[in-house]
């Protein structure tokens, strides 16, 4: 258990918006990448919200890294597709206006989608596929990101923890947002386990001879994640198809960065970080409201269906982090004290202090 | 090991069309869905082969469960995406003309999507999403198939094993070919287990208690097969999201069946199986010559990053198929003795002997 504090919502929000324009970030695009970093924490995904407010985003604008005032261009462009050159800066906005671009071409012909080139760190996946949720439209969102993956047989980390995000709008249900990793488990759980000096599950990933270990600081030096499905006779051949997938797709197609190219972290090299979206309007196939009752059905279906000896309920994804997200926005956010304490220390070097109060406090 | 006799590619597709013309196949769809059933062959997917032809088609097909002469009908269209009605016809002719008109939209707007309801099984999904790579197009097959899947906690079989099947061409190197299903194996291999009295691996299946089985009689009686990942620990509910994604896209999107509504083998029921195609235009992206260039980086790269101890070879998605149809193509097909014994008893029943002169007889 750890100590975690509960933080107003909206308090969070303005505060990365008053830290994003104090490194100079527009507004307008501050209150975006605000947007989605603060989603990630209501939604439960704390690796992927304020925790890197800094280390991924404020520090590298600092070090000239990330460019915060570069425009975003158009490479091609037809009534279906969109090339964007992300022009090295913050991830979440061209990918905010990649996504905007992408469901205005849907809404126009059907189905649209777009890339982004020379992007960076854009956050959760499922942040964009989710906007295509209000528009009656099913939204996917791939990233590439740094290797930390070994190949079916390799030993050595060759493509990202490529994650894929589809969300699709239910009826009376909540929306399904799949937004998952195409690894086991993100490095940072390996982190957790290193520190607390405890074994990982065997599987999770591999030393640097490419062999299965439980030692997690053997996966963290020179080792790398195992893909879904982990070892050959589990299938992991098929999660390190779809994160290959999610490179040709975000790295080769978006003619970005791809592979090991991708998010060289030497302090030098920008990350190159590229992305794919795509909206899919469902009244172009049938009718909405058709679409909708079905999709109620299908996941009640599973909800209802019988249940594993020991549980009592079976999850749809995305479920738990809308309640989560819920929760949150009523209570506040939690944010554990490491993570304050970070947040003091990088608004004291930026010049906007984190002096927010507390409306809580929770063990984590 | 089991006794296999070698034929030749062009005399079983020969035999198969005139196996489909006898049932009342027009002569253009019995070509289609034998050559569907000959690339698995020649690929090396046995399981949707020509082990398949009677009892998934021809049987169907007598018993009046399948209608070959049934129109195909267009239910919705626009430039970009198209919904047909397969009216209960062989899921490979309608698929093979939903994947044509799929290239053709994407030749004239650069993305387009394809959905099919009221189908039966079309055969390896790979087929479809390959006819988009001799028009430098990325292709996409879906389809949802009957319930043998879990969900993650639950204990009875609620998806099907939805594969997911991502054609990428490249350029010296052979093309990406992904084609998966999202469980981690399917039922078939549970049954050669069964069959040889042998356990399975821990964690492919579960029983009618939803609790891990190495017993594949109890996963094959009131059990299921366990999602892409496996156990919690190992992450299978992103398999599940991967196979309820399938469904979303195949059965729900498409206005067919799906969950458990999906080719319910009472001998009554017509499958209302559904599939989904895309077709993506690269040079709508970037000129196809990069596109091509950098696919060879990364296949490259990953071939040559350094292997496992105890490993020689790392593969890329469709590289072991692509050598098996070229050698198959090469020294004939191997057909394993009980095929050939089922195929010699239907072709009896149905008046299309099968009659053709193995050239060779190989150890599989």
């Amino acid at each position: 258990m750890t100590q975690a504090f509960l933080f107003r919502a909206a308090e969070l929000k303005d505060y990365m918006i008053r830290f994003f324009t104090k490194l100079g970030v527009p507004q307008a695009d501050a209150v975006i990448s605000a947007d989605v970093l603060l989603e990630a924490d209501l939604r439960g995904v704390d690796s992927h919200g304020m925790i890197r407010l800094n280390s991924y985003y404020g520090d590298r604008i600092r070090a000239g890294l990330i460019d915060p005032l570069t425009p975003v261009t158009v490479i091609r462009e037809t009534a279906t597709t969109l090339t964007l050159d992300g022009g090295n800066g913050l991830g979440h906005v061209v990918s905010y206006r990649a996504m905007e671009a992408c469901i205005a071409k849907a809404r126009q012909t059907g189905v649209s989608m777009v890339t982004v080139r020379n992007s960076n760190h854009y956050g959760i996946a499922g942040y964009y596929a989710m906007m295509a949720l209000p528009h009656d439209m099913i939204g996917i969102s791939f990233t590439n990101s740094g290797p930390l993956v070994a190949p079916t047989y390799g030993r050595k980390a060759m493509i990202g923890t490529n994650p894929i995000a589809v969300a699709a709008p239910a009826g009376d249900q909540a929306p399904y947002v799949l937004d998952m990793a195409t690894s086991i488990v993100p490095i940072g759980r390996i982190t957790v386990y290193d520190k607390a000096g405890k074994p990982i599950p065997e599987g999770w990933g591999i030393n640097s001879q490419g062999v299965v270990t439980n030692q997690p600081t053997e996966v963290l030096k020179g080792g790398a994640l195992m893909p879904l499905g982990g070892i050959d006779v589990m299938r992991g051949y098929k999660g390190y198809g779809l994160g290959l997938m999610v490179d040709i797709f975000s790295g080769v197609l978006a003619g970005s960065g791809f592979g090991t190219e991708v998010d060289i972290k030497d302090g030098k090299h920008t990350a190159r970080t590229g992305h794919f979206f795509a909206a899919v309007q469902i009244e172009a196939f049938r009718p909405i409201a058709e679409f909708k009752k079905d999709m109620d059905e299908l996941l009640n279906a599973l909800k209802d269906s019988p249940k594993a000896v020991g549980q009592e309920r079976i999850y749809i994804h995305g479920e738990k982090e809308f309640e989560m997200a819920a929760r949150n926005t009523r209570d506040g956010v939690p944010l554990i004290a490491p993570v304050v304490e970070v947040l003091r220390k990088s608004g004291k070097e930026v010049g906007v202090e984190f002096d927010l109060v507390a409306v809580g406090e929770i063990d984590k």
